[in-house]
């Protein structure tokens, strides 16, 4: 049974906008459109900033635009065709969606949606047009879920129901950097008990990453970042020993040869950096320390797998993920060092530049 | 118990030495020493030409050198301490060795034995020094095998042990390339029922990856190749289609990309070139066209894993790969498209750089 809300209006509602690449956001009145057919607009409650929004900001030039893709919130309305959801329901975004017929979606070999999948240009998947403006002008979105606004529109495809019960200010982080750190570890590296991990990059990622190596009885789980603060908190997620490359004059990949017995069984890489990818390749395990060439280092075995929310098909997997968290399987509370009003959105940019935060979660006015 | 065979001798007999690079082989008197502790001494029965012996022969700076590597013979003396094999015991040689005993070999997440890996300076592993000489001077081995020589000295644990029964003229391509492409699609790639599979280069490798994809339930099987007479040969093998990239305007990528529906599940480098790594990569399944970014081809879920022998141990599996040809489970025979007498290895070597040949399997005097 299919029934669309009835008649639903604009909304005006504050959001805060991009004007350009890197300028504090602005809040401003902003009109919602209704949602569409098969979509569904939804009052915001939690959404945390995420190291893509920063980078996005400071780089996009896709400008005006409402950022944040991490992010909870109860369903407003929704469009014609929807039957998944109805008003009330409590929900997660995801920034790839799960269109449940295409090829990745039917096949279980990748989770990037050929619908659904990872929107660049600032548009809805469905008319390529924007939901959102100001004072007749269009603002763009981010990812196609734009939760830095008390009300959003997403395609109902990326969006996954959780219970009423579980707290919306918290599992929005299993909305991206959470999720896609344990699916990393679980889904992509299939870290193996006993084995030995090294991280690069100790930001909500790669904390996960720990975390789900840990649960999986992973022996030495070896954090790397040159930021003695992110090293000190590294411990608490399943660490059990972090370097700081700064701190050694070798090359940080011999380094962890060298204390790991030849290499790490799984390398991750958690800054997304193209020479740091080939520093993790050339920390794991191998026999031949003067082979260093690109094409070898495959070779000799190695893999180098890559993901986009840790493989994770949103609307199969999340709601075992949200169940993990009510059950106390993972945690999730430790990676939110902030909260914040909507209000002070920009501090949240502020710290993360700075390296001060793992997630600011942002709580949108009741 | 442990009996080193009593009081061996040097032996003189034939080999065909390399004196330079690309010069013709030389079929010469050489001298092999009697086996070192755990080692032991093969007479060479039968030794095939793969493409790593005429690109080694070619480039490498070692010479003078015995190049082969894929070979079958009968053990004719052990050395001390060798328990694992006696006078007579018919054989495998591999050029990566298990010595069972270091982390590869018992973590079960490598192949690449510490202690018996890929040798690269024409020595023996246990004192960097050769077995073979001529006139008194040193010949340089080959990967730690060097079986283009009626009798080579290998380490123990670069041999495994076959029935007297098994044709030794056939399942020599066991002890490299057909075991390689069969382990990339089993072990490696680990391909699926129904899947769809290209195939970059239509060597002995690439016809043995298709066996392997073949036997797993993959419905496409896609060759590409621009030789001809290799795609006529291909759809022995399990081949569904052959494609000629010298045939389109458009790049092969695209061309996978549009037959496919938007990319194979699988795809395999069988070349070993590294552009053609990356042309493999963009033939996957994704959703982006436009994105065409090294980093962006792993985070859209893609996986790179390379493999040095399929992956296998040899003492572990290389029986279960006999076994399997014995039971007619695998193919071998149709990848032998030459045989020669060892005073014509020569010819082998123009064959294939002539593109003119699969195998060429090189029988030793008797």
């Amino acid at each position: 049974m299919s029934s669309s809300s009835p008649n639903p209006q604009v909304i005006t509602c504050k959001a805060a906008v991009a004007w350009g690449a890197g300028e504090p956001l602005v809040m401003e009145e902003v009109q919602v459109s209704p949602p569409n057919s098969m979509e569904i607009r939804i009052k915001v409650v939690c959404t945390s900033l995420c190291r893509s929004d920063l980078a996005a900001w400071e780089s996009h030039a896709i400008f005006p635009r409402i950022f944040g893709h991490e992010a909870s919130g109860i369903v407003e309305s929704v469009g014609e065709g929807v039957t998944e959801f109805k008003e009330g329901d409590h929900v997660l975004t995801v920034f790839i969606g799960e269109c449940k017929a295409c090829r990745p979606c039917t096949s279980g070999k990748s989770n990037i949606c050929q619908v659904l999948g990872l929107e660049r240009k600032g548009l809805m998947h469905s008319d390529q047009k924007t939901r959102f403006s100001v004072k007749g002008k269009p603002v763009y979105h981010y990812c196609a879920v734009s939760s830095f606004s008390e009300y959003t529109v997403v395609h109902s495809g990326c969006a996954v129901k959780v219970s009423p019960h579980v707290p919306l200010e918290k599992v929005c982080l299993l909305s991206c950097g959470v999720a896609a750190g344990l699916g990393a570890a679980w889904n992509v590296a299939n870290v193996t008990k006993g084995s030995t991990v090294v991280i690069f990059g100790l930001g909500t990622v790669g904390l996960s990453v720990a975390q789900g190596a840990k649960l999986r009885g992973a022996s030495r789980i070896i954090g790397v970042d040159n930021n003695p603060q992110k090293c000190e908190k590294a411990k608490a997620f399943g660490f059990t020993e972090v370097v700081d490359p700064s701190s050694y004059q070798e090359p940080i990949a011999q380094v962890i040869k060298r204390i790991t017995d030849g290499g790490a069984d799984f390398s991750f890489e958690c800054v997304g950096d193209t020479d740091m990818i080939t520093t993790a390749l050339q920390s794991c395990c191998d026999v031949k320390p003067e082979m260093s060439a690109h094409y070898g280092l495959f070779l000799m075995g190695r893999t180098l797998k890559g993901s986009l929310f840790g493989g994770w098909k949103p609307k199969s997997d999340l709601p075992l993920l949200v169940e993990k968290y009510v059950n106390k399987e993972i945690q999730i509370d430790d990676y939110i060092t902030h909260n914040l009003p909507f209000d002070d959105i920009n501090n949240a940019f502020d710290l993360m530049k700075e390296g001060k935060c793992l997630r600011c979660v942002i709580h949108m006015p009741r």
